[in-house]
């Protein structure tokens, strides 16, 4: 990859993450190399591969050091390795830095939560992963329930497939609506759960049992039943 | 992992592959983990950073030699690179040896080419990346328009986010509808695409066009529309 000229988007891993928050993104914005001076960079302060929360290793294409101003820095999830990744030296200190000079900053799943102990959401409306919310807030944003916030500046994700809507929203914004929509067409984003969508599952009798049953998950669903938007 | 009385679902990666294809996968499958026997693993020929057709590698946990007889074998798609995968012969003698023991054989993305190229779908119906249907007629299998196809057998996923429908599909029956209700949940499948889902898309006027003037996808989608079902 030459970078030279190129307006990089990059994607800061730590050991740990959750990789459909990198390749949801990865995936929408794939087309942007054709016709356009952005380009997707997968960066870590190492060139090895990490461990995610799947059985899969992934191996980013550039180090911190050589991806200093990106045009772009978004930070993936990782659940519970990210409470680990807020305090991890070398990643904060890369996502404060990158974001200082990038046009847009950024996070999908929960990796908000890096962006707060970079310390760069302070009271800043943020989407995350709802069952850090509360979290979130501890840390002195506002979370927000929405599947992305767009502020100009900061583009958050909640988790999963929030990224693939919210990388969709920055396509648009970086091109045009209609390569969005073909980025859409590519990967097929139709989807038909076969079970119905999740606001119908958690008012379901038998799952709303399980989830009050895990203490962890009903704090964090109370903690953005407070949020109003 | 220790493997040893564990059932395995295995995803078999080759160079290019699309991330998506195996990450949205592993993501819903991910809870299984917990109080069932099945565990997913990612296999390859050789346990070394693979290429993908985004700028991550990936990195398998297990060579083919080791997951001989896994319970599931699927193949993840790869766009181009599909068709060189198709003539792949450690890929494909594994895929055919593994099925042939497998309660399961599946794919997602256009992984169904392999599938076919390993003499598996010779008459069968089977779901494929909209833009592959006719190289996977050419191959003797019956592409379907629909998510995806389970006839007990072959569980076969149309592209990109396909494969989360599938494996949610998968999960129910592996374990319980409940469970992959859980499992939506988690990763917040509950997509709201900013611009329409793609049926509207293809309407659009606009998109047609640029569609219509790129004659391998009009083909492909020609190639779709002569299947009923």
């Amino acid at each position: 990859m030459a970078d030279r000229g190129k307006r990089l988007i990059a994607f800061a891993l730590y050991p740990g993450v959750t990789p459909l928050d990198v390749v949801g993104p990865l995936t929408v914005l794939r087309d942007l190399r054709i016709g356009t001076p952005y380009r997707t960079v997968v960066v870590a302060e190492r060139l090895e591969a990490l461990p995610t929360d799947t059985n899969l290793h992934v191996t980013p294409a550039r180090t911190f050091a050589e991806v200093q101003a990106p045009f772009a820095v978004f930070v993936p999830g990782g659940g519970t390795n990210t409470i680990e990744a807020m305090a991890d030296r070398a990643l904060v200190t890369y996502v404060r830095r990158a974001a200082a000079s990038a046009t847009i900053a950024g996070s999908t799943g929960n990796g908000a939560l890096v962006l707060a102990a970079a310390g760069l959401l302070d009271g800043r409306r943020a989407a995350i992963h709802w069952a850090y919310a509360n979290l979130l807030r501890e840390r002195g944003a506002v979370p927000v329930a929405d599947r992305w916030v767009d502020d100009g500046r900061f583009l958050t994700a909640a988790g999963g497939t929030a990224g693939i809507d919210a990388m969709l929203q920055l396509t648009a914004r970086l091109r045009s609506v209609s390569a969005a929509r073909l980025a859409q067409l590519w990967m097929e984003y139709d989807p038909q759960p076969p079970f119905g969508r999740p606001e119908a599952i958690e008012a379901s009798g038998e799952l709303g049992a399980h989830l009050r049953a895990r203490p962890a998950l009903s704090a964090s669903r109370e903690g953005l039943d407070d949020v109003t938007h």
